[in-house]
């Protein structure tokens, strides 16, 4: 099922972040084995959460933002990455818009255990 | 291990890729539960090969690459990312010096089924 969602040709990140503007409502644009890489456009603040089972990847495409930890934020330009570790309570804001590429496991929701609105319909490919 | 290996701090790709000129020697930059984020440099031909138990994604960072498969080549140019799926018998190629960030599990070798004089060191970190 992973391999055939996959294109068969190159994944353009700049033209799958052209086909949709929704915020905080990450698409799925390759998967490797189990892991899905998904795109993000994100302004704002989003919520405090952790993934008690799993690391979570945010590289910045564009723009910058910021994740905030309990202990210090870390802020992420274009070409910058960072990896929270499971279970590290987390939030991500930025000022303006800015477009990031999340790695993680295929199933993991973006608001955690913290659940409530801004909870996205998961496993949606651009 | 793996979560001590990784930066309290955003992981600056240009920075990282700045720390070696080696050709054909993935550096480990993050990694994710078991997954390895690996930054290479490539020039020329690499050689035909494939990775038996898993996927590996390439993600251009700097430059243009080919990816050679049987029956076709796939162009990846900057901010474009291609999966290659496990078993498939494939062969990266740059005519340019060209950057990307390769994404697989920890513990596979470069040249896969191939072996070979360009067999890289595994496991180092940049």
């Amino acid at each position: 099922m992973s391999q055939a969602r996959n294109a068969d040709d190159a994944v353009n990140l700049s033209a799958k972040l052209a086909t949709f503007s929704e915020r905080w409502s990450p698409r799925v644009v390759a998967q490797m084995n189990d892991v899905q890489f998904k795109l993000v456009k994100m302004q704002g603040d989003f919520v405090w959460h952790s993934h008690e089972h799993t690391d979570e990847v945010f590289l910045v495409v564009k723009g910058e933002m910021e994740i905030g930890l309990r202990d210090r934020d870390v802020v992420l330009r274009e070409g910058e990455m960072f990896v929270i570790p499971r279970g590290v309570e987390h939030i991500t804001r930025a000022r303006e818009e800015c477009h990031a590429l999340i790695v993680e496991p295929a199933g993991v929701v973006n608001t955690g255990d913290a659940g409530g609105e801004l909870t996205a319909r998961n496993d949606v490919w651009a």
